[in-house]
């Protein structure tokens, strides 16, 4: 470390200069991620709370009081009732405590998940040591209930099934699922993508199926307000339905305002609190269904454009997430990362994946579908 | 979620009435945060790199490079060679992840630590499926190095040490106990509120003792910016001397722009990363060194004031955290509470614990012990 402090001007010079490294969503040609611009005057809410801590609640009284008001919201929209709600670091943390309150409450070790699972259950499963039980994957690259009734046993702790897969966006066969826990399993439903999407997809007239706390058998879901809910990073809420099983993971505070720490983190940064309560509040669902629906345009002219020079999708998108099929996935991502499009890869076919948030415009799609049919030309996919 | 969105207007009027709710540091009576006001500037620096997301690292460059830079001075600072490094949330995450490491790397499962270390280290045992294996501790509140013989074997994992204990600010005796620990054992240091004191400290001529890399048997260390690094949460840095060993957590992180992931969280707020490297880069050690210098002259001056109105310390602090010895701690604290001051307990012994953050000033200092004085002679203490 230097003896001397740097001038405020080198210091905001170097950061500017970083800055301009980063690949920012506005304007961008990032296509492979599930984040996006958080809405206007969110990140102005999230400056404003730059000191919560709800890792350390009894200071916090005021940000405690938003994460009450957004769990309260979000619980009435997916359906549940007196559920336990808290806001997290996002998908893997919720992930991670939904199997680790599943290892405590069953007093059982298998995670039942199937092969396009968010890989956090993979992390999960080594960190936890929960064993992994793998399912295979219908035709439409849902988890397979057949398979799945023959994977579910009772040494099942739990099964995690993903309500907008991070793949593909597909939304697994839920109800069906619930069917076959017994009343000693939990459910968890990764909706950390689809959350703040499929009701108002629904509420559009798209195709979706039941997904959250209307199905008896849920009982746990995160749902990530940094992706879709357009709020900064971190916004995520994990909702439980029996209030009583967060205990099986609380841990004695002794220096803090609480007796009891329920979260896997200990100071958190909780600005994203204050930032997820503007964008819902100022969106509304009005504000949110809009947005879908361009997204979903967006998504659809892409199957259009893509279709339209020759190449083909896997399945037509349950949602702004759409997978392209090459040859060479992982060859074509590469030839397209030297033009600058971040793409990212599915397994489940291997293909190119895109994720058409709401920073993706239509004149985007068209420079990015020029390019790329130029890549798959020089490349003999085309 | 109702069908519009609510003005802007009225959506901040519900923040700024949030925010006035919460405890704020500055100005504040919040003498049980080992958090503070970050430094002027850094929560700029934090706004501006609101998107970043090293959980996709290959999408913000410009973030990777402060984080390197950070890296590389605390490395420096910590007497560290070739170590490996990354930003996380903060000293929870950092023990978790030292724990889940060694539990890897070693094959073994026992983890040793005393009395005072963080509540999160029972967190990761619990979470990990290891061991706790209790020391007690010496006279100085510290751990016991001839009870850590007795208790640290071939099948301990990990030894976790303090170097700045939550508690009363100690430092474990990290030379002794890096001879007690085998090849194959790892010595974790949570340095989350020290590891940005005690190299200034030691530059003041207060009496200190080695406990980062220059004591061989060191593994990892985990250090708080957004303690006493006068830096944005999330800002935590974690160190580890042997680069390989973070392989041993690592997870397929397929849809990113990195093949693996290895760390705790999927998705994460980096604009700590800029936070912190304003921090270091605007104050440099001088900086640093002043802050410490301060909050050590309002610690010893407490300590005079405490013990002028007949109440003691049960040990003169080592930073700028002080216990004070009451009868009755939790009785004495809730009646401060309800005066509006913010303190919090020590197990170690029972006694109220003040920690003396930058954002305490010396008129703080003196209405607090006024009120103390006053509570404790009301409550039959003096």
């Amino acid at each position: 470390m230097e003896e001397k402090g740097t001038s405020i001007e080198e210091i905001m010079k170097e950061l500017e200069t970083a800055h301009e490294e980063d690949y920012l969503f506005e304007g961008g040609r990032v296509l492979g991620s599930m984040c996006t611009t958080p809405k206007e005057g969110s990140v102005d809410a999230h400056k404003m709370f730059i000191e919560s801590n709800l890792g350390n609640p009894g200071l916090y009284p005021g940000t405690k009081k938003l994460e009450v008001e957004i769990v309260s919201i979000l619980s009435e929209l997916m359906h549940g009732k007196n559920l336990h709600g808290q806001m997290m670091a996002g998908g893997t943390e919720g992930n991670i405590t939904a199997a680790w309150i599943a290892r405590n409450v069953t007093g059982k070790d298998e995670v039942v998940f199937c092969e396009n699972v968010h890989f956090s259950m993979n992390k999960a499963c080594e960190l936890l040591r929960m064993k992994p039980v793998m399912v295979g994957l219908n035709e439409k690259y849902e988890m397979d209930v057949e398979d799945a009734r023959s994977k579910i046993s009772e040494d099942t702790a739990i099964v995690v099934a993903s309500a907008g897969s991070t793949e593909l966006g597909v939304i697994d066969p839920i109800e069906e699922l619930s069917e076959l826990c017994q009343d000693n399993t939990s459910l968890h439903v990764d909706a950390s993508f689809g959350g703040f999407t499929i009701p108002f997809l629904k509420e559009l007239g798209y195709p979706t199926k039941p997904f959250d706390f209307e199905v008896d058998g849920v009982s746990s879901m995160i749902l990530d307000g940094h992706k879709m809910g357009m709020a900064t990073i971190p916004s995520g809420v994990f909702l439980l339905r029996r209030e009583e099983d967060i205990r099986t993971i609380a841990v004695e505070s002794p220096y803090l305002t609480s007796v009891y720490q329920t979260s896997l983190l200990g100071t958190r940064c909780s600005a994203g609190v204050a930032s997820l309560y503007y964008s819902i509040k100022s969106l509304g669902r009005e504000g949110y269904r809009n947005l879908v629906k361009d997204c979903m345009a967006n998504t659809n002219y892409l199957v259009s454009e893509v279709k339209r020079i020759g190449l083909d999708v896997p399945i037509e998108p349950i949602m702004n997430i759409c997978g392209i099929l090459v040859k060479n996935p992982a060859g074509i991502r590469e030839e397209m990362d030297k033009r600058n499009w971040k793409v990212s890869l599915s397994g489940h076919p291997p293909c190119l994946r895109v994720v058409i948030m709401p920073h993706v415009r239509k004149q985007v799609i068209d420079s990015f579908v020029h390019d790329l049919e130029e890549v798959c030309k020089e490349k003999g996919e085309l």
